[in-house]
């Protein structure tokens, strides 16, 4: 076992503080990572505060892991040692059930393990990212191009892949037009991707405040949906709408703005139920989906395709000191647009 | 302008009488149709009894038809005189919109006119099938093959399409498992064309009461929906569910049935927004989606198809004079599996 230093909440109730973690010895197929940085997600709060179940603790939450590997095992022929790599929300899953066999791990049938507060396969409760070390299968292991820092790679392997793997889904590219509801952790990384897909991109936000930066992104168009008039004017507009707000939103109106065909995808999920009225998926063969982050093989993809388009999330880099006050700030949209941890200041 | 013989509803809360409605002259693109049969379709209740909006009155209803070709303007090429046709649910379209270019006229961005209670591009109310004699522009009439009785024809242009559409549009064929909720005027065609595209067909049905019909019509399972039991054991099943019911089913639970990219499609509508969980939708990228009937290019394929694979609607024929009756016993579910009128018994 490795003892490593993390930043980890003591309770649901309680701020995080640092601390020491075990992590598994360095297996055959395992990759031992020198976490560089940690993205702040706003799931972590979620987790951390058992807001999503209760959880064991201390808990280290951190699924947006960049590092550089320091130790292999003898049979990962994967990474090597000085390789810049990445970790995302999984790491690891049972590798053999329908969906796994498509590369679509994330949706496996047994349940994928995810990077923190969840029972591992050698019933170990899994930490995550806000920490200097993590062993991980190779297989879960994903390498970060060397066009990308890694500072600003961090928050691509959950809110990058979150977004590109819908998109690629539901075919954004040259002659599409993509809605983005919502300009935080996810939204701006959905623009960017989409923008950078080849689609036509609006951004529907709540309010015009960030309609500049939104632009700058690579939006083409900004509205707010404050605005009643929003409804109206783009009724019947998108070929898919990318919904990256977690509250609960009046989906039935937002089913108006899509054209025939068109998708509205949900990539969080509000705990109350959502009402939809059936008419407004019929009146034009709407549907409203879901999609969760992506598979291993398209998070490299992922990865390939921001650094061949000069892609990284727009971060604010902390020192772990700074963390809880992070999360205050995540709480009220504060931040442009993601909070990454430095670890090296975790000691 | 010609006064034909129909049998129409004086008002929202009487039954339907025998009375004469008005048809426009024979225009130059119509085509003059002696009908023959006109199925009876649940809308037709909802509709003459004001339950979708206020309606005028007289309304004749009906948007089954099958009948025969006795009259067609000079412009008219599709059609002749003595050919077999039917009209389905839409009589009029703007034809220029995006989405009618496509021959997806059903989803008319002006509005597709309704074969009855809708007002017609000349002003006119249009007055359905429930009659001896209708006048459509030739471009939303089609072609009854030889192979298919008029009888069992008449319920393709609402029931067949309906379901058709969907079962095209998200793949349903060999190798794919499809299940079809509720086995009635829709379910029983939905089971009938799905079997013949080769898809594994599953009816979830409130009971066992329909089996023996179900396996008859080509479902290769069956199950009770009453049975709790039934959620469990199909969990993750099927890549399409198609809804043929109208009053509000837990939703959540039904996209529990789907595998991986999955999609619920509604073809009916409850007024009532239907309440989604939006964690079933992003566990397997799942969809709940809408359809509504076809496009008439679409329409007549199905009819082709129909044709070639000697399908048609199960029927109970019944004379005029048995309309209201036969409106109870649709609301009781007591059709196997839907009527159709004899029109010669109208006069």
């Amino acid at each position: 076992m490795l003892s490593v230093t993390a930043y980890a909440a003591p309770s649901a109730t309680e701020g995080l503080i640092p601390t020491t973690i075990e992590r598994r010895d360095v297996g055959p197929h395992d990759v031992l990572i020198e976490i560089k940085f940690a993205g702040i997600c706003h799931s972590d709060i979620h987790t951390v505060r058992g807001e999503w179940g209760p959880q064991q603790y201390p808990l280290a939450p951190g699924h947006e892991i960049a590092g550089i590997v320091t130790e292999v095992g003898p049979e990962v022929t994967k990474h090597a040692v000085g390789d810049r790599v990445g970790v995302g929300c999984m790491v690891n899953s049972c590798r053999d059930c329908v969906n796994c066999r498509k590369g679509e791990e994330q949706y496996c049938l047994a349940g994928s393990i995810g990077t923190y507060g969840t029972v591992d396969r050698d019933g170990t409760i899994t930490q995550g990212g806000y920490s200097t070390h993590v062993v991980v299968t190779e297989d879960f292991v994903v390498s970060i191009p060397e066009g990308i820092s890694l500072d600003a790679a961090a928050p691509l392997l959950c809110a990058g892949i979150t977004t590109y793997s819908p998109l690629r889904h539901w075919g954004a590219g040259p002659g599409r037009k993509v809605a983005v509801v919502g300009l935080g952790g996810l939204g701006h990384m959905a623009v960017k991707l989409a923008s950078a897909m080849g689609a036509e991109v609006t951004v529907l936000s709540q309010s015009l405040k960030k309609q500049e930066d939104g632009l700058k992104l690579g939006a083409d168009h900004y509205y707010a949906t404050s605005d009643e008039n929003t409804f109206t004017e783009l009724a019947g507009s998108f070929d898919l709408i990318i919904n990256t707000v977690s509250a609960p939103l009046d989906i039935s109106a937002y089913l108006q703005l899509l054209a025939l065909d068109g998708a509205l995808v949900n990539v969080g999920a509000p705990a109350e139920p959502l009402p939809v009225n059936a008419f407004s998926l019929i009146m034009g063969r709407r549907s409203f989906a879901g999609s969760m982050i992506g598979g291993i093989r398209e998070t490299q993809e992922m990865l390939d395709f921001c650094a061949e388009h000069g892609l990284g999330a727009e971060i604010e880099v902390i020192p772990a000191s700074r963390i809880n006050d992070a999360y205050e700030r995540v709480l009220a949209s504060d931040v442009r647009y993601r909070f990454v941890i430095d670890t090296s200041t975790l000691g």
